[in-house]
């Protein structure tokens, strides 16, 4: 049994993690962390938590000896907490920013923060599980991806890959309220949100920089200028990323045979993946709700010729404590997908 | 292996037996119908769902030999389909209300149609499962309870049973609006229910009949006038039913006194329960999301000294297709929580 | 034109009084209090809001001479403002609930707080229009109704004042989240609160003495012991109180004939009420989206002989702002309805 | 008094002109028709509508003699009703799609219908008022703009008219529900659509030839490739087009100074403009609910220098019956914002 802790299991991701791993057949909670709640059982803040997990006591910091913990705390938070669990061999898991960005000033610029551990930054892995699959096994700082980057690294990592398309690419996302988390504030508050859509981060999101990053290490010279705009939408959970971007000079025919080749290719790329799916049809975030799948859909736009790719994905699962776990699964040795086989709650 | 039909699996309650049944250890589905969905594929209606489920073939009819059927058609279509399946031999577990009432008479004025087999309704077992166990084990035909009132005979059994009450009682009931059915009509579309609430089948609901004949059987000489209103809710899943009812004269030494005996004695009837569960404090609906739970609180007014119990259930869980799985487990000696341990899914 | 003054704008209740008033004929905004806000624009808070209105900028405190102010205070808060611009000889109309409750004891035991003028407590009007017009217009401080009260109130006015039913009244509400207010709350946050329904103040919600306070006015003698109970719902705006009481021994003849006489009762009582309608069948809170209706519908159940009441409102218009203006027209002598001839947003 | 008809008031838009109309000083509603609903009174159909609209008769057909004829069916069927008005001299405002397309071929592409009166087709005028105020005011039929080409082609008129944008040109758009009317089908079932975002349309939307058709308008020799991608989302008003596009080479000197250039450019185009606002940040649909506004920010992504522009308005306003009030305004010499003077209704 993996014996796990979960640092600040209060947050939409958290307590996320304690659904998943306290049905987990090899691994075992063993510790969970809180700041305000401190003190209480878990079934205090969760009432709807059931088994081990919730009569558990939350407590300020990790008591017993784990072989990994997952951090859900806040970017710049979390790497505090983490990084003496590294020094101390203890593998990390964390579905923060604080290991994502590989350039300690490139994190500085974007989370107004000096990093505690630029060497860790070096080692750290981006733990987007089917594209790194190796490397995560092996990490001891496992990055978690953000829930916007997971979709819109995924739908394109194909035809970067492939160098198929120019580097100028828009993705236009959409998200639920979980996204932003379980903290108030006027933006989550729910008369503001309801009956409500709007772009946000126009200035600049924080997860630009790392879909830029791993799109560039998907191809050697690829240099992408993305712009990514995130949508706030009236729901709790799920995202589309609708990506849009235009092929090389002379990649295809025409539209319709590149609509053909488009699909192949992802297809094959994807091939034998349990929780990547490449989809016949427009993507439904609902289709993902409360699993680890991501959904993706790529077609040609047959007026223009240009790449559209759509994915959906459960913002709190393949976006956050979902892929943390079967990243956890690959760095212990364990089946992928123990413990996530899920299917999507519909209606 | 239990081998197991799901007539209409295109309804909502159909594709949620096929999400638990699709993951259940002791049980296989070999033949899901369909009406208007015949010939296609699961996949097809429903692109979410993974695994062998997905790869069936919709039939018109129930094509292979199986051990229970499940009926998840509106009433009277659904005795039609079920009663060959009974003289055949076949369990059969209707989710529709056609084996509900044990009066044809009853059934006749509620459903506007005579009953095609009047003796089954004589034989037929209401499959409330915690509160009939041994019957449901033992039936040929399980009549699964509805949604409403699942909630409503859970929240009024240990008081009724115990002769506390008295036998004016108030359900005032809140449903999310898939307790509607997959079925279009204008009080399910969306702009209509969006940012509104009202009452419904005010001049009496079909749920009504149900819940006063299952109160009857918790006491002798016990004849209940239910007040039973639904009001429809701006979201998917979740029941509430919030009841009000008096003590007989007598019953306790006041308001303080009540409240104390009354949660002991609800914490003793459900003792032990698994899906049943007395909590401490007003129960939502988000709590029980996609799992069995059925959460009770029971407290006494300490102005007027008036019981009220809220009651919070997922509507296609256990006030359907949970339930319905409950109760084949019983039906088949399996555990009775086997395929239903999911944890509810939150935010 | 009446000039006005509007205390913490920034609130539900007063950016709702400023979309009515700016609109108002025969009323002028000439100052506009916030607190956090305090020397902004009224439109750098509320970009929508447009003409005079939006260029205002935001106070401390009101600064121009008014004629009436209106209070979106928090209640205890705003007792403390109001006070002194009663004792100028300003009309005040409290949103609040600080001048509700006639007796200070009463007051206390609620709010927890000290009243700082009993004896305004005394002269103070409850602002419920239709049943106290001589009152309001003769009023120097209006205590403005609660939300929910409006309707339980209006609901069950026309039989307690013909005497027609008994004490033992449950007022079963159900409620949009811009009830509780702009102010952040984990109950009024998005992802808690969307896909849920629950009851809240079980113990006792603050609306309830002033519900108990004013059915006691209708009738000499009536004692009424309530049962209020609210329910919050997944939309943003929208009241609906589900009523239930029995009428007195020996009332009427039968449930057909109480049915038709209550139904008459309330088309006379309030006929040629430009607010509140008596309606044929159950009503939809979306029907009065945006506008000062009152919908009624008494009915009679037929199995039970009980009385149900449906009350359904905007609770920031009948239920805050709107009978608030409502109020202030009578107050200044100008026509009822004036400013809030708005037919309900529909769908 | 302009004497108006409304042609099938029981869709959405019908019943929001009636909405609007009801309140017009200078416009009469004479006539009302409907098809299943043909016989009823208004208020049987809308039971929140008040007035003389509430007690009218729905017919068949229009009844009295008028000025102006409003069409609110569905496309093609709309067609048919309204030639014979336009060959009798009845000014017509079609809210269909029925006269957009000055091409009867392109017509016939998209409508997979041929068009009754195509020489109606080359003297209809569309109806987007800020764009040609002469041309409305003198039409005889108006093509009254579809919801999502209003946000688009507003959003994109200045650049267009300036030169200043490529040809390339993607409008990513996010849309309530209530666009797709009052009709059923799957796709508008309440439990489908909540806690759900998708795109559809993908193959091409029937708002995108009128987009391209209207934007080449602008600019002699513009000839536009347009992505138009249409997403549902779970809101019942409101829709959000998210544009993106690139300047030609050499507009600007970089992303700094496009920016401020931009910003006062638009503010230029717009001055003046009652209805069309340029805003200073990122506009939610929330801030245009019920009213007729079409809220427009424009900015330059600072890292790639392409343009982005957001459009908010409500669908069934400036999306349908508003706009097309605001042509009924111009076509009869009135004031153009007479009847339409509405704040937004927040929260």
């Amino acid at each position: 049994m993996v014996k796990v802790g979960i640092i600040n299991v209060t947050g939409y991701a958290g307590v996320e993690l304690a659904r998943f791993l306290s049905r987990h057949p090899d691994a075992e909670i063993v510790s969970v962390t809180g700041r305000s709640a401190a003190g209480q059982k878990v079934s205090d803040v969760f009432p709807h938590l059931a088994g081990e997990v919730a009569d558990m006591t939350i407590t300020p910091e990790v008591t017993e000896s784990v072989d990994v913990v997952f951090s859900a705390l806040p970017q710049v938070e979390s790497a505090k907490v983490c990084v003496p669990f590294v020094r101390n061999g203890t593998k990390v898991i964390d579905i923060s920013a604080d290991f994502r960005l590989h350039d300690p000033a490139v994190y500085q610029q974007w989370y107004k923060a000096e990093h505690p551990a630029p060497d860790l930054l070096e080692t750290s892995v981006y733990g987007l599980t089917e594209l790194d699959r190796e490397g995560i096994a092996g990490a001891d700082v496992v990055a978690n991806p953000g829930c916007y980057p997971t979709g819109a690294i995924l739908g394109l990592a194909p035809v970067v890959k492939a160098g198929l398309v120019k580097d100028q690419i828009i993705v236009d996302a959409k998200s639920g309220v979980s996204g932003a988390g379980r903290g108030l504030s006027l933006g989550t508050h729910f008369s503001e949100v309801n009956e409500n859509v709007y772009a946000y981060g126009i200035d600049g999101h924080r997860h630009l920089p790392e879909i830029t990053q791993e799109l560039a290490r998907q191809r050697d010279g690829f240099d992408p200028k993305v712009i990514f705009l995130p949508h706030l939408i009236p729901m709790t959970r799920g995202i589309l990323d609708s990506i849009y971007c235009d092929f090389v000079d002379g990649a295809f025919s025409g539209p319709e045979q590149a609509g053909k080749a488009i699909k192949e290719l992802y297809r094959d790329f994807y091939k034998g993946e349990r929780f990547v799916k490449v989809v016949n049809a427009s993507p439904q975030t609902k289709q993902t709700w409360g699993n680890n799948d991501c959904l993706i859909y790529p077609t040609v736009d047959k007026r223009t010729g240009r790449l559209m790719v759509f994915c959906a994905l459960d913002n709190l699962v393949k976006g956050a404590a979902g892929q943390a776990i079967q990243n956890m699964n690959l760095m212990f040795g364990l089946p992928e997908a123990e413990g996530l086989d899920f299917i999507a709650i519909y209606p």
